[in-house]
């Protein structure tokens, strides 16, 4: 089998018996018959050279989200997301954001910048706070499960969710996090309507995709005081200009969609693909899979 | 029974069977005899003048440390401290401290502010991560239980942990959190003798009390890249006055002594007051009495 890796010393350094490799960069892709490639770190150019070798029977993108590379897919080639290698440091940054928040720790970071010391009593923690979690799959589970002991009670929310059952767990959460896919029906999801049901004074916090949220209505929400505050990995657009509104407001965090980063990310996609071709020569199913007409 | 009570609308509310009330502000000290006091938020010179009341039989200080109090307290007067009512809030926000250093939150905002989209990979989490909880009393327990769902290895130093050992664990830890209360024995405890013996890319978090920790040590270690950062709500000087070198730090995270501080505070502390109350006028002991001789 003759597979196409990304170009670090991280996968170069990758031995699957009876697997080929060989390895693209940016600027140059690998010409020839391929079995597999595994996705990573590539403008939609090159993945489009990629995805078109011969023989290509299967790929493996390197990331949950599958929106990007779906559609460039031909026919008959399946396609595998790693959303195992990213779940987990999504949840924790997802948490760190929140804890953030209610400690008031971006708002001391301001004032430190300014050398004030200058204390407040509006801060809070996550005991008795009420989350709404919408999308509620791998990386809600966790997060639930890192939440509890913080005293937080957590609802989930999914796509077979009522609106009316939906619609009143929005309204009673002091906390809602967005770790919806990007897919048509929950592109602006949350637009102004939304926004305006839930509860006042409220904290949003989106993880999943910048396009769930509709940017213009967020900061109306955030200037007319309906929200305490928002915190965002993903915003739209994205990456977020220089002099967008939204760097401008103190009790919006942001992080440029770096939730699932870790420093030994790449160590842990490498070995990720060391499993899955493990487990493909060894002719079981790998992880992963995502079924034709799957959007997420 | 009567007792001195701040002046607060959430202390004018408690009726307890049994006990009149009288109120104090920091420029007003009731006269006469009394059988308590109910100490917060009050410089020392009222704090001496409620403590020369005739008939005084105890005072319970809403604090958890007592070094501000207990010298002042005459012989013959038991001394309350009230723990209970901060250990969960610390715990939360030594929490929220490491979450924000692990996901660089304080470096996006650093970012923010300049309006600045700028990944890296240099993310943590905490699974794995070994923390060293040097003073593991109520506060420790409790933020072991929060750090176990994150995948960190705890371990405690107490007072009674034999040197070597301590020292072992502070050599192995990634994370080294302050929680000690401040006494002759562990005021400057962590000099640079000890700074040195920390893992190289430690972080430490001060949460105890600012005198526990040698500030030109600290900032040699900082700057000689020996740990990757630190975390501090209580500092030395404190407070940290404008132009202090900690301020310009970027590894440095400083939030100004507000660990214990939610915005439900002063309305928890009267209701510890008037459980506090209960329990003494159904002559039960109530918590937190601070035994003679005892520090903390």
């Amino acid at each position: 089998m003759r597979v196409l890796l990304p170009d670090t010393p991280e996968f170069r350094a990758l031995e699957v018996p009876g697997v080929s490799f060989a390895f693209f960069r940016e600027d140059h892709v690998p010409q020839g018959e391929a079995d597999g490639a595994v996705l990573w770190l590539i403008p939609a150019q090159t993945r489009a050279e990629l995805l078109s070798r011969p023989g290509l029977k299967w790929v493996l993108t390197l990331t949950a989200g599958i929106e990007h590379v779906a559609s460039q897919v031909p026919e008959g080639v399946a396609l595998y997301n790693a959303h195992g290698l990213h779940d987990r440091a999504v949840a924790v940054h997802t948490l760190a954001g929140m804890l953030t928040a209610a400690r008031g720790l971006h708002l001391f970071r301001d004032r430190q910048r300014e050398g004030r010391w200058q204390s407040t009593f509006d801060l809070g923690t996550l005991d008795g706070q009420r989350v709404a979690i919408w999308g509620h799959g791998h990386i809600g589970r966790i997060l639930e499960d890192l939440l509890r002991p913080l005293g937080a009670a957590v609802t989930g929310i999914r796509s077979r969710t009522p609106v009316e059952e939906r619609d009143a767990v929005l309204a009673a959460a002091d906390w809602v996090v967005l770790l919806l896919p990007s897919t048509p029906e929950t592109r602006g999801i949350v637009n102004a309507e939304v926004l305006a049901r839930l509860k006042p004074g409220a904290w949003l916090s989106n993880q999943g995709r910048g396009n769930l949220l509709n940017t213009d209505a967020l900061l109306a929400a955030l200037d007319n005081g309906h929200l305490s505050g928002a915190v965002l990995d993903v915003t739209d657009p994205e990456p977020l200009p220089p002099g967008h509104p939204l760097w401008e407001r103190p009790n919006v965090l942001i992080t440029p969609h770096v939730a699932s980063s870790t420093r030994d990310l790449v160590e842990r996609g490498a070995a990720y693909t060391g499993q899955f071709l493990t487990d493909l020569t060894a002719g079981q199913e790998p992880e992963g899979r995502v079924e034709a007409g799957q959007l997420y």
